[in-house]
């Protein structure tokens, strides 16, 4: 269950033939209403892809009645073809549902610089609007079409106070910070606020997408997307829409990364004891984009050393500290302490999928954590192996 | 032919026992003078080593007359226990020596957070202060003294005017900006003036270590030091100075790129057309650090989007330029066109060791380049498989 868990949704992914492999590879979301709110948040990439620029004008309505996704072709760096090309994907779709183009959300996910096969795309587009049904609930479809190098769909569910919120999401590579690359369509049947909505987005999507970074690379194609249909006629304060949105794009943002391309270990950086938030966010980073941290990881080894070396990097200005009062532990054990050698490294089990470092930098009382994985003979060979 | 290349020095790498091993893992250089200036650039990484802070105060003083560098153990987040080791290598050598215990540089690269051994260190000390030997040109044994995971010894000589440079470095991960990571020793018998010659030190490292960026990970040990003899009789000019330097410091960087480990290419990104050097600079540096392009031109592959989108990452206010506008090369063969599909990229050759990535911003006359090395299996192997 996912996108049509809230009322007044319907959806469905369909195999358009973009991809080789026989799986769905597009998808439509239908928000049926009877309200018909949208919001969004997407990459920060200079380099953005043609239906990040059109969604972004749709968003900024705050009016959408559907979604429509395909993976296989990112239509990224396609020029002012590749807009015209996500344009006439909204207009075709609009058509379908009875609404106005601008009204129509486009993604795309997949291959950076390729044209989208645009007579699959309309005719997948038409098989999936008459392929929907009020209520379906195999809609675990869509969430398999936005798959691209995903092992496995990701999908969640949240009710709170009667409302119901739902989504799906697809990345496993190419994760980063300030949003990390996937994307993430969320549907809620609640009764929102065109502002409260956007707003109470971008805060989930800070604490949660945002402090997830696999690879350090961002994406062209970043989007998160959110629909609100009223039809529950529940009300939500602003603080249980922020709320909801959070745990259901943590829950979603956590699959990610146990999902990431090739990986071993999801490995969760929390840094303590900061100046400030933003300060703590940027140690966690410093140590979540660092290779030789990543690739100790994946060989076991808790090699606080190079984790120390990594929080050295942030500048002074950034997050104030000192380094000879830095500790650092390992799935509960401190092998560093005070900048120096701590317990016995041989005491740290590192066995388990799930990896905690932990950094107390004794300066202040805020922290902030980030998720990353580690760096496996696997990444390398599913990044270099074939074009993507 | 290196350190000893230059009139006035003496150098010798012996085995002092530090690594299982049965390679050299300590040197001494002397400087015979008959003057003794010293310039040294040290990592900017803020958990630095013992010997780095105590090298940091030798160089203020401009004067040196030793060097005693070890390898197997970097002596780096050991307290005030490792610096008081790096305080009693000096004394010792300067006993040897007969000058004062500031006037001893002191290196280390290898394991983080291990203390040194110090009775082997001592009594090898003595051991190459005994086989140092005028004129003694077997100084390969230095720059082998110095490898860790290097596999093979980096030396560079430079005349200029009729004065001599000589050169010996290490590094092969590691590497960083700010800094390669890395220990470089360089001598000469040119007549210097001491600031001019810390300043010359300083220009050559920013062009030339400072613009290699292998895996993005800063060291707690980078050290960059010169010794001066004067014992040429020759005065040069700063720009001669600044120029020779360079040409010695650009040589031994690139031989740290054919170096880095398990690395299959050299990667040359240049940003042209950039407004500023530093914004050149931070677009090529996006490029270097990105997994995603690393591990393409692991396979092979000119993924042009991938070098697009780590490009996109890099802030308008660092760098301003549109990204419709920018062109990508890949070995002479331009795959991107103002931010789109390019040439046919079966065009690319990329079977030999060098990579040229081009990039051209179309928004000023600035340029960069930037070396890096592909990210390959056998990196993951290399810092996965043992501690280091």
């Amino acid at each position: 269950m996912s996108v049509t868990f809230p009322l007044g949704f319907r959806a469905r992914g369909i195999r358009a033939g973009l991809r080789n492999a026989p799986v769905p590879d597009l998808a439509l979301i239908i928000n049926d209403g009877p309200r018909d709110c949208v919001a969004g948040v997407f990459t920060t990439n200079r380099v953005c892809a043609a239906p990040v620029r059109w969604s972004r004008e749709v968003v900024a309505d705050h009016k959408a009645r559907a979604v429509i996704v395909n993976s296989a072709v990112a239509n990224a760096c396609t020029g002012n073809d590749g807009l015209a090309d996500s344009k006439r994907e909204a207009e075709y779709v609009a058509a379908l549902v009875g609404c106005e183009p601008h009204e129509v959300v486009v993604a795309s996910t997949g291959v950076i610089g390729v044209r989208l096969d645009m007579p699959s795309i309309l005719k997948g587009a038409a098989i999936a609007h008459s392929s929907l049904g009020k209520g379906d609930v195999v809609d675990e479809s869509a969430a398999r079409a936005i798959m691209t190098t995903d092992t496995v769909p990701k999908t969640a569910t949240v009710e709170n106070n009667g409302a119901r919120f739902g989504g799906i999401a697809k990345g496993a590579g190419m994760l980063a910070p300030q949003l990390a690359t996937m994307l993430v369509f969320v549907t809620t049947d609640a009764v929102v606020d065109a502002e409260e909505f956007q707003d109470a987005l971008a805060q989930a999507c800070e604490v949660t997408f945002s402090r997830v970074d696999s690879d350090a690379c961002m994406s062209t194609n970043d989007t998160v997307v959110a629909m609100a249909s009223g039809a529950s006629g529940v009300t939500m304060s602003k603080e249980d829409l922020v709320c909801a949105l959070t745990q259901l794009c943590a829950n979603l943002a956590r699959q990610l990364v146990a999902d990431a391309e090739g990986s071993h270990h999801d490995v969760k950086v929390t840094v303590r004891g900061a100046t400030t938030t933003k300060a703590a966010v940027a140690v966690a980073r410093e140590v979540t984009r660092s290779n030789l941290v990543k690739t100790a990881i994946a060989g076991n080894d808790p090699n606080w050393g190079r984790i120390l070396a990594a929080v050295g990097c942030v500048p002074e200005s950034v997050a104030p500290f000192d380094p000879d009062a830095v500790d650092v532990s390992v799935n509960g054990i401190q092998v560093c302490r005070s900048g120096g050698i701590g317990d016995d490294r041989d005491l740290v089990d590192m066995s388990s999928r799930e990896v905690h470092i932990d950094i107390e930098l004794h300066a202040g009382e805020a922290e902030a954590a980030v998720w990353t994985n580690d760096l496996t003979h696997e990444y390398v060979e599913e990044n270099s192996a074939y074009t993507s």
